[in-house]
């Protein structure tokens, strides 16, 4: 069933000019006019302006609105120049003017009228690029937002949401979508199969036409599950070619195709490790059936062990990523890109960052973020990941080559999607800031959070300046709180195992998973120096992060084992830390849910009430969290509180 | 689909005797020659004696069986007289006598030939009932032993294995059955309308003939639910003019039904509460409607608050049965039967007796137990409750009525059932000695454990001395070595709580269903005489119950609040008890697998191998119970082993 979808900040209104003259869109036989980018702006123009007389050509106008593509750019790469009178747009390929359209566009809704301005502006990665877990039967994993957009019943839908996705992907700069399930499941095996391939190669000229490649999570057994052999071995030459014959089919149909994504070995998946063989093997067999169409591989690095037994203390699950993939540095193929998590574990509110990415020198790198908020408060709460997304991609990483921010060190930045089929695409209209500002951030890394979160507050939610305020304070600070009142000093998976949702800080203690906070009477926390962890970062991190005495606050009890009256850089003790940032944390939930309640009568109804019941439920979930959390520390350690407030 | 079943203790061979000679059956006509009693010795006699001549009637013959019924006996009591020539069995009905055939028969498997007996039985329970969680859709709740044979797919299904099923049921002396699960949901909402009716009745008649009752499990609010009504306000004459309707329908077609199960009120099923009404109005407004019939109504007392708040130490859910039934005792019809759990909480391995036993002095009451083995092993651990059941069965209430035993102040006694569609009836071989002794122990509470599990090991693997021995000794500790390595002194819900499997000592701590163990570094426990619950215990209980220096030590940590180093009436302190018991149970499991592997050849292979690998299972498992939970306490305390084994 299509459900309505709202635009989010893309509706377009009309700009305070009461312009009512000739205004011309000029445009070289280069440029498509049935294309993205000169629709787009048509669009825009038709509601900005309108008692314009709209015309192409030559024609004498008062707004003159120009649109090129010019070689000497680059493919994504535009540059504006813009006045009182109108714009020149220029790009290096219609995907470069779609950009600058946009950009164009995004600066007079900003403005509220037509703008001065000129800029060049090249992204900065070459892959923005969203993960959708979506599965075939329309269900999504980790999904917050309702049930899938792009597949329902095993079946692969292409309609009007399609086209509104693709629009919003472009307008802030997303390039790549993946769009089904990195565990690939049930009918999801058979996407490339002959039956879908029509519906794929539809689905892949829609995305194009607004600048994105539609890649497809795939199945490293195919060849078994769908091909009818009697193995997926990299090495055994019928594999390499049925995949080849595969990807002769699938770019046949969809010549814009831009490749897979591969979970292989990892949580139950199946990859080249059943056959003995390691996965440059694997990637690189499926990077040769796809090169000849300029396809990629992305292979994902999240690969640990999930039955360890957590009696043992020497397997550390931060290290595994590290120990499998830094041996095989140089390894892979061109057109592979190691998919990197930004943190050694699984997308925790607070993690060290991965220390592949200062490790691998030879590797095509892609950094992956999660913005479903598996485990930041799955869309309930406010949690906007800008802040941290921003700090992640600006580290330094340290390695000997220059520059080396995992910025510089990578070529893609991928997200886990938060979309679903909910009218506001993200359950919660806050969590919209996550996707556009993935989209902006990525293209144009030198933004700060700030400036993203107050350009899609007002493309989103207009001018009001009341509104603006509110919602940039509750957004910037929303991070932190919930850092605050879940996971202190850098300690993760205090979550319900089943859910990952609400408290439960040994629920994970003596599980399978590798995640264990080691806590008793005395302390808590690993000893990660001793675990081998820290020794994969380089110098001066690795020394910052293996001593207690060094290691910054936020992170100390991921890399160290301290006592409870372990004294912070901010002069506090463990104990009191934990106990005031849960206090605070909840105290600032419940000041997220005033300010909200101040915005009545100033957004839609139906934008405040939704926000108002998760506001709601996000209060009662972080006085859950405050409590639980220090009653486990208060009943462990003994410690009251220096403020008397009360523990259970 | 019909499945394969096994004959379990019903597995007839020919006696030890040589016997060709002709025997008699000898009975008046006011026996039903097509009677369950006369049809079971005819079938048994037949394999028993494969070289007589069965005759019936006068002539002379070597063996002469006489089966009468007789008004000097209670309708479900018998007689028997028997030596080397034959036997005369009289009942008091034909339960009666077919409870006096089966134990004739019994006793001759038993010997394996002809023995000399004189017994005059009388069941010491009028009730003696099963109750299967089984669903419309042919799951079963709690269910470790397959799927329903009771339900397929919304049906009533009544084939050879119902047969089958009544035959062993009478066999072992139950009397009643409840067949679907008392949260009545789905289809099994529409069990008692017009479509299911014919199906009903033929099965109500097939059980009656084995002198079983057929009971079902009842929707309070069926009026709305199926009857199209408004309201189920028990107090509305139109509602219970709704039920007198219903029950005249079924009895009409089902005359031998024994009444409904309700749980009401309780755990998200709707009640008298909805509409201001009380328990005792609910029941006896469906007490009436089934009277005219001899219908009965057992209304179930598990009733507690499930959405408590963990900070809320005032509520404890220990106290929630006897205040909401003990102020209603003698307001129930005559016909209500109030069947209230073995203990307070919810059929843990160790409980204290539930109160209300020692309370209720105007109600008639039922106890009811639990063999699916939900919080003790799930049939993959041996755990033979015939020790537990029979302390409890004979426990003194200390009441001021004489005899004040448990099993002299109830009618009835329940038992959640182990049953289902699995070869072996219930999962494991062994699991099938709960069901026997279920049975047996409610008609004769006089019979010891360990002459049950005899009887149970003769009847079901025959003879050899080795097999006796070996499952005897594991049979008979096994309760007390689930008991060590799970919930030490008392103290329960210390399993996984999605699961109940498996420990997570904290999993319960913070969540709403009031099963909390307050641990912290200091000590552990509650102190229910500050929450009002040893109060409700007649003295002397009252005072060894509220005292921690004089409460038995294996219920210690159920009632008292203590420090680690607190000490037991054993000699050890509370930790080093934990630490030992879950040492010694653990080992205890590790000697069952082997005990098991020596009886390798004596028992039928799928027997063996199946029983192998559910050893396995629990030997895994109990290793994980023992260090998980010391570790738990060794975290928290800080104490060491005495004898320096490896905590975590």
């Amino acid at each position: 069933m299509k459900k309505e979808s709202s635009p989010l900040w893309l509706e377009y209104k009309p700009l305070n000019t009461a312009f009512a003259g000739r205004a011309a869109i000029r445009c070289p036989s280069r440029v498509d006019r049935q294309g993205a980018a000169v629709t787009e702006l048509i669009t825009a123009l038709k509601i900005m302006l309108p008692a314009a007389e709209l015309t192409f050509g030559a024609d004498s106008a008062s707004l003159i609105f120009e649109a090129d593509i010019a070689d000497f750019l680059d493919p994504e790469e535009y540059m504006i120049s813009a006045d009182e009178r109108g714009a020149s747009v220029i790009g290096g390929s219609e995907s470069g003017l779609l950009y600058g359209i946009f950009a164009y566009l995004r600066e007079i809704r900003l403005a509220g009228s037509f703008v001065r301005m000129n800029r060049r502006v090249r992204p900065a990665l070459e892959l923005r690029m969203l993960d959708h877990w979506d599965n075939a039967d329309g269900s999504v994993e980790r999904g917050y937002s309702g049930e899938s957009f792009f597949f329902e019943d095993g079946k692969l839908v292409v309609n009007e949401r399609t086209e509104m996705y693709a629009r919003l992907l472009a307008s802030c700069g997303i390039n790549s979508a993946v769009i089904n399930n990195v565990n690939v499941r049930g009918e999801a095996v058979r996407l490339i199969c002959e039956e879908n391939i029509p519906q794929l190669a539809r689905l892949s000229a829609l995305l194009h036409r607004w600048g994105i490649a539609l890649y497809l999570s795939i199945d490293f057994s195919a060849p078994v599950s769908v091909g009818g052999m009697r193995t997926a071995d990299p090495l055994d030459p019928a594999v390499g070619y049925w995949w080849s014959n595969k990807a002769r089919e699938l770019w046949k149909a969809a010549p814009d195709l831009g490749g897979f994504l591969v979970k292989a070995d990892s949580e139950g998946q199946p990859g080249p490790y059943a056959y003995g063989r390691d996965h440059a093997d694997g990637a690189n067999m499926l990077a040769r059936a796809v090169k000849p169409y300029g396809g990629r591989i992305i292979w994902r690095a999240f690969v640990y062990n999930c039955t360890q037994d957590w009696r043992d203390t020497r397997t550390d699950r931060a290290c595994a990523g590290f120990r499998t993939f830094a041996p095989l540095d140089g390894h892979f193929d061109a057109n592979v890109i190691l998919q990197v998590k930004n943190g050694p574990m699984d997308f925790q509110v607070r993690e060290p960052v991965h220390p592949l990415f200062g490790a691998m020198k030879h590797t095509a790198l892609a950094a992956e973020f999660q913005l479903a908020q598996e485990y930041t408060g799955q869309q309930l709460h406010v949690c906007c990941l800008l802040p941290m997304l921003r700090e992640i991609l600006l580290w330094n990483t340290c390695t000997d080559i220059q520059p080396g921010r995992v910025i510089d060190r990578i070529c893609a930045a991928a997200a886990v999607s938060n979309t679903g089929d909910s009218f506001c695409w993200t359950g919660s209209e806050l969590a919209g800031a996550n996707l556009y500002g993935f989209g902006r951030l990525t293209f144009e890394p030198q933004l700060t959070a700030e400036d993203i979160i107050d350009e899609w507050i007002t493309l989103t939610f207009g001018r009001d300046e009341k509104v603006r305020e509110v919602l940039s304070e509750i957004l910037l600070s929303s991070h932190k709180a919930y850092e605050d009142y879940t996971a202190p000093l850098g300690l993760g998976w205090l979550c319900k195992p089943a859910t990952h949702y609400g408290p439960d800080p040994w629920g994970y203690e003596f599980d399978r998973w590798g995640t264990y906070n080691r806590a008793d009477r005395d302390g808590v926390g690993i000893d990660r120096a001793k675990t081998g962890f820290t020794a994969m970062y380089n110098e001066p991190l690795r020394e910052l992060y293996s001593d207690p005495e060094k290691c910054p606050d936020e992170l100390l009890l991921f890399f160290c084992r301290v006592r409870y009256d372990h004294l912070l850089h901010s002069g506090k003790t463990v104990i009191q830390h934990i106990y005031d940032s849960h206090f605070e944390g909840c105290e600032r939930a419940e000041e997220f849910a005033r300010l909200w309640d101040s915005l009545e009568g100033r957004l839609p109804a139906e934008v405040f009430d939704n926000g108002r019941r998760r506001f709601k439920e996000q209060v009662r979930c972080a006085r859950e969290w405050r409590d639980v959390i220090n009653a486990f520390f208060h009943r462990l350690s003994g410690f009251s509180d220096e403020q008397g407030r009360k523990l259970y």
